[in-house]
């Protein structure tokens, strides 16, 4: 049996760079480029620090990795902050810690002064259960761009507001 | 009388990253932070060429810097792009000039195979002329985000379908 995720922490680590390429990679809704990218946000705030842009959340079962999200004020905005990513390793998927992830990053959003949570994602099949997983936590949908990634292949915006 | 512009010009210089601060700063429509952000990108690019991911678009009347597009694929999208910013000199408004900009940096993107073209702005009273300039250029309505900036100012985001 699983080990249920039993922390949560801010702070990023070193160890953190290759922990998200390899979860990020094992979810298998990400392609190759995303992929980097995720790994190269933790690997820029381990550089830049605050200045960087990014926040993260990890989660941890047994002292392992299992889940994270990357969130930020979008810039130029007060008010507004992305969610960049959310992912949960597969071993854990299921348990409900996307779930708890999302709320408690929502949790430190707002105590920083954040109005408005958006994410966005894919509106192809494959992502059909990262937009009901938005839906059913709350999110509304505040825009559908058609064609955005690719012709066929839309960009959901969806957000929470935090104030009420 | 007010030359002309006479000369559009895609290559970047160094003398680019002052006529920019410059310029925008000139238009009384951005913040310290926003001139900042545009010198910034057209620093960033003369530093790292293409991998920064930004395009120029230069007008020029009589040698001199009076108009600019700066614009660049969406990151994770292969037939999106965003004008991340598009400036006239005061000397230059009413011209027409900024209607040939943004005519211009469309048929570069349609070129690069780009389907659509985005542009965001302010909902407030100041950028009513940027909206109408977009709305009047042909630009529909994508999506309209209350209290996006802060509370009170919205972000309207913009698109022109290049295909039709």
């Amino acid at each position: 049996m699983t080990e249920h995720a039993d922390t949560f922490r801010d702070q990023v680590l070193p160890s953190d760079v290759e922990a998200v390429r390899e979860m990020v990679r094992a979810t298998g809704y990400f392609n190759d480029e995303e992929v980097a990218i995720a790994a190269e946000l933790v690997a820029e705030t381990l550089a830049r620090g605050d200045e960087a842009g990014y926040s993260f959340l990890f989660a941890e079962a047994g002292g392992r990795v299992v889940g994270y999200s990357c969130y930020g004020l979008v810039p130029c905005s007060t008010v507004s902050w992305d969610l960049y990513w959310i992912a949960v390793h597969p071993s854990q998927q299921g348990s409900g810690l996307g779930r708890r992830l999302l709320r408690e990053t929502e949790r430190r959003v707002r105590e920083a002064g954040g109005l408005t949570l958006y994410a966005e994602t894919s509106g192809k099949a494959q992502y059909f259960s990262t937009r009901a997983f938005y839906e059913k936590s709350g999110y509304a949908t505040a825009g559908v761009f058609e064609d955005f990634y690719a012709v066929g292949d839309a960009k959901y915006t969806y957000c929470m507001r935090l104030d009420g």
